[in-house]
């Protein structure tokens, strides 16, 4: 189940300057909570649960006085694996979570989740307006 | 024939923000109305119909109220596949149907088909602004 | 449903010499005849029939007496657009259409499925050895 | 000899709405009308002419009340196959002639020219202004 | 856990001829079975077992009597998403199950393991001699 | 009309070793024999011939005495331009004119014609056995 | 240990116009300050201390009165090889130690880090406002 | 020794509209003034110079009323060839003798030059406002 | 200084089978013996060495007992960071120093190294004979 | 003018063990031995000699007792830069020079050249027979 208590912050080392730091994870997995497009319903019993999903998270942001820990933005993002959870969702929750513990200046992630029923889906959030170039 | 009636939706889960969905359809196809380019009228014959058309639709939007439920949307594109139509009012007729029943705040549907006669064509339509980044 | 009768042929110009063509057709599509993978029974009513298959065919082949005429080659392969096949099944009934009418020194067909549940398949089949490099 | 007579329209299915049509011509050619660059007089003879030169042609537009009709617009394209013409001379011509049948509300037209003498030329033209995005 | 019992099959279609099936599924994954490489064991209680591998899985046959039925194929590759198991390990399991329902001609199964430590990893297993070309 | 007489050859300046040259030629196009595939006959009469193809000409040969002077190579390729051939006919007639006045150990002419109908063509003739690797 | 001393600059010989000059340096590398992500202690005994981390290093600017010299930028950049230090660190580090020496109109700094646990980032800063288009 | 007299115009074909002419020269050679990053003094004597620098050269612009002439500009880029010249110098340089000669409305030359010491350079000058979009 | 005592086995799972594992570990950088061919002995005084090399190393083998630890890898690769070596020694110490310890029934050691003096090498070095496909 | 004097060589670290040396060398360039296909002779007189060509060379070797030393060899390319010559004799030039100083138990050498007249030549030459795989 998705835990924001597992993300961990350390201090920006540069918080006089707007610099942007952008990650991107392409081993994002979890589960549709509806075991819909692909499978019926006995099948799913294997996996107790819905179908799996798969994408790659990007996310944006520049840090204001902390920044993201990467190894438990990683351990945050594993926690998605076993949770039924919609597309739109995870990419808003995700968005939640970092930017309640880091409060950035802005921050963007974008979902890019794999092909299912020969149709992709990209799904892209922000909050705070993008520093002009 | 194209068909309105299959399109569903569900509530945006996230009304509060602005955020963008994109959709890729690379599976997309209808007949040519004319029969015209490719094929003469014998030939066709043997489709009773029209030559075949290919195309990927790209479909982007900020959602309002609801989003288009994505099992529907591939009923919905499926419906054009044995229908005589131009490029330019597919084009036209999946972003007049999308946004019909989603009230998007902004929403962008663009084919892009097949090389005919060795020409390429890209149609692109939107309706209201792009949320400026 | 796949008609072999729409396949025509020209003298080859050069029996003398062996030498191979090769055709891609990107824009191969049937139906699935279970309507299996990614639907369900209500869904398939709006088509009345199975799911769209989409492949990319690949024909290759060193010609005896005569050649596949292009064009027929296309109507033939639109004879499948609405026929429920199982991708084995349609790369082997190819393979059979198309070296009955031909009678080629050696003929390949590939079909290169488009991705259903997240999975990709290819099926190649072939008669007579190739010739030797 | 170029002959925008050729070029035929089709009543614009959505005049109510500003849409974009993008098309990609990559079979264009035309001669080169001095012979210059990589040939001498003597070897032209063989052509009666000059050399050939090599386009991708790229056209967009906004229609207004027609749109261009493709297969008219490939025989149209056709017809530069035997006329010396410079890059500029080409690009610019047809835009004057795709804009006066079409009377676009932007028009962009781009040649994009293969390799000569180790250069490669992209000229791009266009008349009215590109609807913001 | 992976299960054997999920994988079915269908009468091969064409078995007097020796032809070539390729499936490639992007979307395994499973759990390192040490938790090792890049975590320590304070993390991985977040996730009650190991940290996650990915892979993309490529298996090619040529069938006998029966074909893998592609839906319990992907259910057979889910059953191993929270299992802690080795890339060799994996790779070799899979070549045994799926040898074992199908008694193929030759069958290879590949594994395509993300990147760990720096280190991407591919291992191919394969029982049987692939048919000469 | 495909004229031979344009070929030119130099002396093999190390005719004592078997050695390969490749030519990749992006630029052949001639005209269809029939007119057939994408015009009718009122279009073709703006061209007074057949419906233009395009096709890369990739040569490849080990000398024996002499080696095709590259300058007359490309006028010999442009006299194809205005004259209508099948495409199996255009490529053996290129091997014919070619090896004839070169007498070369082996050559390979290979003809990878444009996108026509949906359908991408390729035809590849040779004379000789290729040198063993 | 980063060196700034090691830079050194000439006068630039147009100063009198704004260009842009831009620098691609993919063979960074650094040690992490923690050894932490994938490594253990005791491993990194082996380095006498931290896991290297590897980037390509981006930095465009607009000169003023001088521009970095290019092979001391090499030997600056290779100061770093055996230093701990944090990405956000580095690129911010790598900004001031530039713009001291050049003190440039305007200077940006991109790191481009390899995946580690799975995840890619990259630093992005900058001083001063980009010269509009 | 560059050579600004070698290069030619021809009158602009259509003064009265602002269009745009790209031009990518991949040809471009000269030699470091320096002889230095590379190669120590005893080796350079074998070139009677320095090392030769290789790369890109990007010109764009929108005429006046003159454009410049292709195989002129091919001779007069190869007037470089032997010269000693860094790289912000070259691009600059050129840029001066080609607005010199054309009075463009506005034009940008980019040198893109391969590898030294491990750094990748790309220089990037302009005279006048880009049109805008 | 490369250390084989780094390199740990595990039991091969499956010593049944012949089969392969190929590794691609793109962050291997060791250091030049020579400091030759881009510094002078001055500017590598900053580095108490030569100057820094970058390869990719490409290890493929089939395993007889053991099977090399991915970590265990890691480590023994970051071993060769500070010290000075060879190409060619480098690639044939690491297949000396894995074939030692794994006993292989083959395995190949590829170094990819970047662009030197605008050259780049691939070193490629095997024992045993590669199982046949 | 070709120098082989220049090319020097080190002893083969590992004579015992056959294993496979590549280089790729991007930026050869020599003068064109006519001035021919692209000039006429007033232009040619700018450079006191003929059209340059461009070309990347591809050496691969088994040594036997020594090696080519890099920077030998990429003074030695360095001196064709100002010579005129012919494709196919700058590659035997090259495969000669370096076979007589190497004594390798194979040699290939690869002349990929520039388009010339819209036309693409690769030469390869070799001494010896490849050690099998």
């Amino acid at each position: 189940m998705p835990n924001a208590a597992l993300l961990e912050t350390f201090p920006n080392p540069y918080p006089e300057r707007d610099y942007e730091i952008a990650m991107e994870c392409p081993e994002f997995t979890s589960l549709c909570p509806l075991g819909g497009i692909e499978g019926d319903a006995d099948d799913l019993k294997a996996l107790q649960g819905g179908a799996p999903d798969f994408a790659t998270i990007h996310i944006t942001y520049v840090p204001r006085d902390v920044c993201v820990e990467l190894k438990s933005l990683k351990l945050y993002l594993w926690s998605f694996r076993n949770d039924g959870i919609f597309y739109e969702r995870a990419v808003n929750r995700i968005l939640d979570d970092l930017s309640k513990v880091t409060q950035p200046r802005w921050m963007e992630v974008v979902g890019d989740f794999n092909i299912r029923g020969g149709i992709k889906s990209v799904i892209r959030a922000r909050i705070g307006a993008r520093t002009p170039e």
